[in-house]
């Protein structure tokens, strides 16, 4: 089910810019999907909208109030309750994506309920769906694949989606993750499906389309993370990707969460996602990297992308600092 | 939670003895287990147990009602109802491993939770799993994988928990799916568990044990088959396994449920498997193979089993023809 926009952005009492990063992602790539913000007093961060109370946000036509703040433990904080009771009370759907449920809170539940609101608890998938059935399917689809967790997979697939849309192609990003679903507005959290449908769910997720037509499918996990490539796996299956990103974050010495697993090196990462890839697609291309330089300086990013792309023959791109137009070359 | 031995076998309304294979594989693997079976009028299926009414049950020990016949759909049949809940008159709990729940029949429901009694549906894990850690843990782990689905894993993991045992060894088979959890009384469904926690599943169910103990995890799917290959990746990093058996069936066109799919080289699919455990476990070798020669006669099962053997390099068996004792001294 779709988030109504545009949204009202919950900032809450987020402890630093980091916490509201959620909120941060919607500003940057679906500015027009968002009235404003709404911060309570001991409020740290700032995604740059104008700031607006509940009525406010309802003048200017919000439909749904987003929270885009994590606190620690990713959990709705007891000091949240009162405003998103409110924000029902004025007419707003609430969409989050927390460890646990809007609709376990019973006071919002009641009220939502009473009210015929939403809330979209978008880590907690309820549809059910088939088990895959592998069969090629039209349209072109691009999955970004990681060395590991979190370095820049959602990133990448959004600046595609952008750069295709800039070239006036018709394309779509497909959101697998929390994240994704409150910056997209709709998707399927495919790490929370059940274990037998993540090859299923992700086929629903970017089905048939238009022989034109762009699927650029949020990534998840690693191949080589001990504790989440199941997910990824199910994932590349599904997708019957045509071209994969290798997406990498350079300076991280293990794997997330893991001190004692090293990171893949990116030849092997890239053969075991191709490998993955070519049995659902057996026309699936590595079409480059996109490497997270955010922390190296501007010259040691130029000289790393450049060593790389002399290194495996790719394009190799920072989608923060060169923009990942080098990627769509390769697959144009 | 175990399920409480011993058990009367519900043979039901089998409308073969291929309906009734569950409570087959009980009283093949577990015997011990068995005080007897009980069979509707329009039963085509014999176990070759004494055939009990409930209260015979009982006296004889009958500790659990295990519904081992399988209708068209694999749901609980309303033609079961009265006598199930006459079990539960009787002091039984029920176990079933079918698509929908007993907990969700409310005449059973209301009836165990009046009467104290447990109604085991093993199909639906209510555990809650952690995250795996890929941390290396004690103790010996044999995985069969399988060059796809329903192709002798199963079989293969219990048949070595039976060999072991014969060699004076510890050993625990260690029950992936319905089936395996009703023969073993214990276990997890992986395929029905959130998919970020396949691998940590895996890890609680077959934990650190002593050095010279041997646990026998059963497989699941094959990492070759578009439906299902997360559930089996997660699976192979979660079991840590020191050694795989490649499990396969020679007669097979293609992989199961999808026409378009043709079965993997038993080359690729040990590769496959090999390069995935050795990320959680460096030192995992494959120990031999494991073929389902039914359909074929003596004469041509022998030459497959010699001619895979040369192919390969490894012992190759089928374990209910030759017994699974040449890929037990490959691992001794």
């Amino acid at each position: 089910m779709r988030i109504k926009a545009p949204y009202l952005l919950f900032l809450g009492d987020a402890a630093d810019p980091l916490a509201a990063k959620v909120a941060q992602g919607i500003v940057d790539w679906r500015p027009d999907n968002c009235v404003g913000q709404l911060s309570l007093d001991n409020c740290n961060a700032d995604c740059g909208l104008k700031e607006m109370d509940l009525s406010e946000a309802v003048s200017a036509g919000a439909q749904t109030l987003v929270i885009g703040v994590a606190n620690r433990g990713g959990v709705i904080s007891p000091d949240w309750i009162e405003v998103l009771s409110q924000a029902l009370d004025k007419g707003l759907d609430i969409a989050a994506g927390l460890h646990n449920k809007l609709a376990d809170v019973d006071v919002l539940s009641d009220k939502a309920s009473k009210l015929g609101l939403t809330l979209h608890d978008v880590r907690h998938p309820t549809q059910t769906f088939n088990v895959a059935t592998g069969e090629p399917r039209s349209g072109k689809r691009i999955l970004p694949v990681g060395t590991d967790c979190s370095c820049g997979k959602m990133y990448t697939a959004l600046a595609l989606e952008k750069a295709l849309h800039n070239k006036g192609l018709a394309a779509d990003f497909r959101a697998t993750g929390q994240t994704g679903i409150l910056i997209c507005g709709e998707g399927v959290s495919v790490d929370a499906v059940v274990s037998d449908f993540i090859s299923g769910a992700t086929e629903s997720l970017a089905p048939a389309a238009a022989d034109d037509h762009w699927d650029v499918i949020e990534g998840q996990g690693s191949l080589y993370h001990p504790s989440f490539a199941g997910v990824t796996l199910g994932l590349i299956h599904g997708a019957q990707p045509d071209y994969l990103v290798l997406c990498h974050e350079p300076t991280r010495t293990h794997m997330r969460g893991l001190p004692g697993y090293a990171l893949p090196a990116i030849d092997d990462c890239m053969q075991a996602a191709l490998s993955a890839a070519i049995l659902t697609n057996p026309n699936a291309k590595i079409a480059g990297l996109s490497i997270n330089t955010k922390a190296l300086d501007e010259a040691k990013a130029s000289q790393l992308l450049e060593q790389l792309e002399q290194q495996h023959q790719l394009p190799a791109v920072d989608p923060f600092r060169t923009g990942v137009d080098k990627l769509l070359d390769a697959m144009l």
